[in-house]
């Protein structure tokens, strides 16, 4: 294997793991309506910093499943599309956030148990 | 939507996000050397239930990527196959761990910022 196949699996891996987080953080922040620039503002203060590229598609993906609903509206003069989570969305939001902690228990029990390697 | 639809979307988001944990969870494991069997164990012992059918699979693709090394051995009079994680799978193990922190307290700052909603 080279360096090139290593760090483009590692690339893969990663966004693989990020894809799951993205869209519980997108529908923790629309648990109140923002518009895409605000959501991507309270992602990035977040620590997660996405592309437009990459959050309209989700989030037209998201309204698509239920999961959220837009309007359009005027803002500061400007008409923009404001989402917001359904009630399906914030239903599954819960869900996911509960997996996320039973992930995040599994992680540090199993860090427990190899963490005496090589002593 | 219909309900089906509806539960099939979650059951997609929340397999999306558990194939990224089962890598890290898997790469943790096998930190020290394992069997299949063991392995499954491990990760049911830490709340991460697989059934077999997934695990294998999951193994052999992370061997081919050079994350794992397998080896038969004679274990209890069976010969059977052991796997460890090679030196690029604790390498990007540590990535994603690294990763995972970062989602967490970004998923904890979205929860923090967004939890005065209808107070």
């Amino acid at each position: 294997m080279t360096a090139a196949d290593s760090s483009r699996i590692a690339e893969a891996l990663r966004l693989e793991l990020r894809r799951g987080t993205l869209v519980l953080a997108v529908l923790a922040v629309l648990e109140r309506e923002r518009n895409g620039t605000q959501v991507r503002k309270d992602l990035g203060e977040a620590g997660l910093n996405i592309e437009e590229g990459a959050l309209y598609p989700m989030l037209r993906r998201l309204e698509d499943q239920g999961l959220l609903a837009s309007s359009w509206r005027i803002d500061q003069s400007r008409k923009k599309r404001f989402y917001l989570a359904t009630a399906e969305g914030r239903r599954i939001h819960a869900i996911l956030m509960h997996d996320w902690r039973h992930h995040d228990d599994a992680l540090a029990k199993l860090k427990g148990l190899t963490s005496d390697v090589d002593d």
